[in-house]
């Protein structure tokens, strides 16, 4: 019998989040799924749904700025054996603030979750991946990803560093078999955390003008399904109502 | 019974090159295909393949950069009544040529081929779609569309000129329904049109070093399948091995 | 004594137009100035005012978009015997179209003016600057040439091919001593044109919402110039007050 | 009598380099400067020269990255009261890494360098320029702001961070006086650095093909110049043979 494939998603928190619909999305698909992230209750709750809709999944908690932590996963990974198709670093923080306002903290640590965490994530990923000369890296970009707009200076600095990580390890490990994808999500996403903190701003988008979730995670699919002869290393997700 | 939904594509040349397989793989989907393009020859062929696979297709010789042959081409797919679900704009050529040898007919031609053809063609399909408010509109773009490099200047303004008609129709009239991608194809097509004109490039290559036709196509269908809730406008497709 | 050498304008309108300040700014350097545009009228009112400032000009009356026209301006040119310093292609047009609406006419015309009156003018500028290995060719644009946004599509797509043009023509001939400028004028200029045609607009931004001639006429000089070991091809101009 | 205005250069090194240029070139301008940069050795002897061309500066060691050496180089200016008309930072460093040879290390210092420095300086040197609605502030880019390249992907992802800090900036600041401009240096400098590392590199591209120290210090003195009607926030610079 051949041993399953497997997937790995950093990033994963609330059931109604991006990160639990890629695991979800991932295991539907039959592969094994790790999962991380830096709550252990939450990562629990995805586990459980995953078992009982018949996947098989792996919990890790990991914060995706510890060097320590993404080693570790990848060690996780690497003992389990199931060969990696898959790694999602789905990893973002924002916070909204005027630059002379903004702390330095505020902005070293924006950096570590945004960038610094898909360096680390994707170095390993990368090193497992090589072995066999194949898989799939998606990191996850935002609107700000291109476009620096106050109060939100921060942030875009930060995701701009992740874009240039991503574009520069597609041009180094592609040939070498490894698919980089990254992914600019346009739009607000209809899940836990914008329903929490922008209730408002939800009903008045309606359910066509938020980014469900699980139609994030079939452009994801489908993007690890393409043939090698024709791969997309970025392309943009919003709502049809998005003005852009 | 419900009537069959269709597409059209225009650029419909040789079998082994991307009109014609957008086309077969639309069909394959279930949907009639409208083929069109200058030579009725090859369009006679595509037909007869979709046919023997089981699916239906009307041919409409047209020049995409004659306003009356579009008009024409609409006019038919409007009374065979046949709901429009795709419109792709496939037409493409290229000339090599430094920018003092090359002719102001020339720079003209290319315009008309690969900017002036996706207006008159995307202002026909959009008008249609927009009665059901729903529908999918490709435009094919390359390397080109993005950077003008010599000795291509000329296909390069062009191509560019198409790329920023597809942004603005995309900006318009996806809040109205209507999906609009742009596909940046970077990389040599794996077609009769390659395989004539640099055979040495080809061979040199290898088939994962070019674009395959299917490959390529599977792409556009995952576009055309997105939900609503987020789309892509634009992405680029390339060989594994291609530098960028 | 030494020939002075020389400059042309193409897109001379009214004296309150950047046409007409890139003109004097260059007559006021030292050089002599051909000036050309559509209306005899206005570019004789240039030329006296060059002339009562001390400079010389020399009018020809042409339409950008007229091969035989373009011919004939720099033939004049060249028989004149000044040496081409600078050669400016300011013309420029823009009609506020939804897309649906769009005439194809319209589309052909936006294009003319704004990308193929380039070319022809781009193209023999460059011949007779290579004769020297020197000389600095301005491309005029404008937001638009970045992104489309109806209900200015039509004028997007050819603006963005001008600027494909331009980047082209900096590669090809960049070093063969020929400095290609692309300016994106991203913001409304304080002319004659906006004054008439949007007087509250004006009224509202205030002279420093707007660009003014001489300020945007001093990056063009300074453009010119630049030693060709560190040469700009492409930057923006706009209003401190204008958001982008 | 008035009061003279000043300018902060940080990231001066070897006389013969940018920073040292730029701080040269604002104090043939009438600026006092104010230069810092981690070699107390090599700041003395840029002092030294300015002085001696009749100049007037102040030395201030300081690391970019380290927040304390901001603070205490901005409370410096403060404190001798020259009103400051221009910042720059032009600290840069680059390192040739594959991307699964890159430490952590590397990785975060190259950031801390190329992008947290600029947050650090930025902030201060707005604070500062807002008391007086009025200042240039100055972000030297590398051609890896805008393309990440293997094996130059670190220093990539932190000159692409910079750059979004830059954009930023401007949108926030412009409106409030403030001209942020962004330089994207596409080609080598012909320096001190350059002549030590690559010397056959420097031999063979001759002094044309190599940016000119003075050439770009002129550029930012046209920058800085600039009418605020017709601000630019973002132009390349290249010699005039780089292929780009």
């Amino acid at each position: 019998m051949q041993q399953p494939c497997s997937a790995v998603v950093i990033g994963v928190g609330p059931e109604q989040g991006l990160g639990a619909t890629l695991a979800k999305c991932f295991s539907s698909k039959g592969l094994h799924v790790f999962i991380a992230g830096r709550s252990e209750d939450k990562l629990l709750h995805v586990v459980k749904t995953i078992r009982q809709q018949g996947g098989s999944a792996t919990l890790v908690v990991a914060d995706a700025t510890v060097e320590h932590d993404i080693a570790h996963l990848f060690e996780t990974i690497a003992l389990q054996g199931y060969p990696l198709e898959i790694a999602a670093y789905n990893v973002d923080s924002n916070i909204r603030s005027p630059l002379l306002e903004t702390e330095n903290e505020t902005f070293a640590r924006l950096w570590q979750q945004n960038c610094l965490g898909g360096f680390l994530f994707g170095k390993e990923a990368v090193s497992l991946m090589l072995e066999r000369g194949k898989g799939t890296l998606f990191f996850t970009g935002a609107t700000a990803s291109l476009r620096a707009k106050p109060p939100f200076t921060a942030f875009a600095s930060a995701k701009a560093g992740l874009r240039a990580l991503a574009q520069g390890m597609a041009r180094e490990f592609s040939p070498r078999g490894i698919h980089v994808v990254h992914t600019i999500l346009d739009g607000v996403i209809d899940g836990e955390r914008a329903r929490k903190q922008f209730p408002e701003f939800v009903a008045q988008k309606g359910p066509e003008g938020l980014m469900q979730l699980d139609a994030i995670a079939d452009t994801y699919w489908a993007m690890h399904q393409q043939h090698r002869s024709a791969w997309t290393h970025e392309l943009d997700l919003r709502p049809f109502k998005e003005s852009f």
